[in-house]
């Protein structure tokens, strides 16, 4: 089970780091890459074309402005492609949303929040829990930790209104 | 292998006809209902937290406006689940895609372009296709055929440019 | 006479205060809690479903990004709810203002402007004084001391121009 | 038990009777009226500042454009104001929601979807349901109503789908 | 030949201010308050009726957000009124920009630039010089007053970039 | 009493018209030209630049998508230039709106609504008024004529609702 | 002397015409194809990849929603590529053209308005006439014409107004 | 060989300045001014109907606002102009960009990204290499260049995911 990550520029990477630590905390495998939709077209074809027999499962394209990367990736492959719309520049980030989500018919990109690298990672072991019992139970478990982490800061909230 | 799909309201079924087409094309089974996010919050909820014993790989809501389905539904389970903004009164589906693709972390939804049917089936299928070699292979022979098409009406582009 | 106030996430929380001041200077008692939409959608759901039977008369939701709070709350409950969007991420509230106002047809969220926390009381309270003489006068009390409040401004810079 | 209608142009008209249609059902009162806050503000201001003592409970104002109506009559009046922005001119309703829901500090206006008047109608009932035991028990059996609809219509599609 | 300026908030004052250098440079005398469409809007409906028997030629209004006050001025007199969106809150003068150039039909407000006060002392001062000589002979001056200092820039730019 | 009509393009007549119209009521002269800023430069210029030797005493500028036309207008003349956007291709006339109202400090446009010839219209007779009795007075009966039109449909709306 | 135009789908075609005419005006050869950035990537690479060698000094690229096809086009070549964003779905090419326009550093698309063929090709044969004389004396010629035709319309204006 | 930079303030010279250094880089020569299109009109206009005879190829026009230099300059030769939208005031370039792309039939603007000087100019050079081999060589060199900093970062990447 692994996920490949491909950002467009490597000043992406906070944001990637945010799925990164996702990745980590459920056991996922990662290959990152940087590659240029735009710059470095053949590398990043070539990484999409191979990914599946690499055994990758799910590509994540991370990419700022006039987003393309995962467009890109999506076109060169059948895995499914989460595209992290990343802000950067004067828009912030509306340019590369609307550059990842409003795909013309044929080739998906399952696009996350602006800036949301840690929704990319749980959509994608989403996915991959189709096929892993284990990633579907620790996906439920964080389900529980999240609640939980929710009702431990409300308990707090009514205490401290209380006060 | 089956997926189910959820409209807000039957006005949503023309773009949700687009899922429809493909998913009888790969022979995907769906379960397809009309429940609202808030005029029917409980079924809702229940149609949610039951698919996955159900036997669903992955849910589609639909919804224009505030489009609250797609989030409602992934609260409820760890299922992927895919949001379809549908153009709906004066902000012509903008405000949908806004209310889908802008979930806050920890909860995820895989967001297309607005009335984007036929995209969110094939990225179901993308997902189902990573236990199903089945599926795998027809999205492979779906891309085939898609490049077939543009290159004939790209022949047919530059016969009627010459003629 | 009591609100309930349910925030998103606890980094609503200064947006929040703004509202908390003005109940305080009502007089009037508030229910103030950290529940999540999609993280802890059980425990949103039950408090709007009982609000009416705990004596809440009226409801203010606080969220940020796709802002479903208020409309999950007003799905579950007769009492008027008001929206608040709170600034969040890249797209400085628009989103969370378009996933209140633009509810469909049926469940109406009373939506004020971004971070408008201090609006929602007033106009909670300004609901509440249908069934209390005592906030009306209070009501009339506060616009008057507004209007003072601007003209004292007013004062000052007629004071300051002619220097 | 008695609203208030304004309406900034008779060309608003077709919105305000999506409103008067749930007015006329919950068999609530209405006053109804074309009066401009820019080129009738006198009157406007007028129908604001004596409608408490006329009986009204609350006001809707209908406006497109720069649609100050609703603001302005919450400026003179301490019941609580419902604006509905309505679709006129190329912004579809856009500039009108922001004229509305972005009121400064001080004077609220509970703002509703463009072109929303049904949803402004129950809003308005939700308030006054506050002080009417009779129309909190009518919005409970609409509630109960709203979602027998949806599952009716989601047992034809089912039916439908099934073929 | 006098201007009236009306702020809605003297918060609005760092924008009020570029207004006024204009005012001094060209010897046009101005009466300047702070009044709000909202909590003052009896004193602003007085400001604007009462504004040509005061002697006052053209008013600016300045405001942010649902930025009433030129339009509530406008309604009250057939001064030309010119309106200055004010940078305030989440969307950046946006909203106030709509809801002064969205004026429908019958009551226009001239409106200028986001922050654009000093442009709005200059399109008062065109306004007056129909009527005056004295203004017309220094907006010539200004004019080549304008071109003088960006040639001044242009002279340094072809300097540093020989440099 | 003169003023100046530039449309960009003959498509812009019908909102030229509904100035045109205002200006016949109110026995105002008008020069009424098409004049590209872009396509014809210099007698756009030379309008500009002649303008007030000519008579003129206001500058119309009507324009579509990149809207220069009134900028360009002003850039040669210190006579106040309103600027009507023109709704023309996809984006419906905000392009034209912002290429207007966003002008840089020093040349302002007067802007208005969006296919906004009435306001434009009304607006230079308001400045020139201040050089003529007659206009003032005829301003004051127009507003008064507007009211007086409100409230007869006011009047009719009574009685329909009463029925 | 000859230039490239793809566009992403036959569906672009009303717009490509725009384009076709003006270079079939000036005489200028066209390549003409339907390649889709996302479903033949392939062969929309090896359409720009061996574009100079071809003899083509320029390329166009049309396409709505989600519009990569100039930018995949600029990644393969360093000819000079222009993108003209075309109407299509939800958000009226607002999509498109900043998925043109918003490129990234590096490799540009020089992007013209939205379904704005015929200023595609102009500038497509600005550039060529930086190597051709014939183009050059065209485009002169071009621009006398478009003056005069303005100027005719000009002409009939004046003449419809005094009537 | 040589281009024209226009700036239409000197606060736009940082990026002014990103196509300065790719200009140096690849040894092209600059004509770098200010020029308002609106405060020196005439010698804007000068500058682009000279610009052909004076020895530039290509003109590249920076401004924010309502941008109209870049049109102003493109009115005046039938030299390619490209477009660079400058950050500036409150909505941050959009109406730059608005005003630069949306050019009317006739008169093209080349547009590039906001604040895109890098990218102007490698547009400029992607331009004048039509008739340059030298020119034309460094592109590629460039190309290769950009591509081996990507595969450069990817490769620390890499290692530091390893780590």
């Amino acid at each position: 089970m692994k996920v490949g990550i491909v950002m467009g520029s490597d000043s992406d990477f906070p944001v990637v780091e945010k799925a990164l630590a996702v990745f980590k905390d459920f056991g996922v495998e990662v290959e990152c890459r940087v590659l240029s939709a735009h710059r470095t077209p053949d590398q990043a074809a070539e990484f999409a074309k191979t990914a599946e027999e690499r055994g990758l499962s799910v590509i994540l394209g991370f990419a700022g402005m006039a987003a393309h990367l995962p467009g890109v990736l999506a076109a060169m492959t059948t895995l499914p492609v989460i595209g992290v719309p990343v802000v950067s520049g004067a828009l912030q980030g509306m340019d590369a949303m609307l550059a990842m989500v409003q795909m013309p018919p044929g080739i998906p990109v399952a696009t996350v929040a602006i800036n949301g690298g840690k929704n990319a990672a749980i959509l994608a072991i989403q996915m991959m829990a189709l096929k892993s019992d284990d990633l579907r139970e620790k996906l439920h478990a964080n389900k529980v930790e999240q609640a939980a982490a929710v009702l431990e800061k409300d308990q707090m909230m009514q205490e401290r209104i209380k006060g």
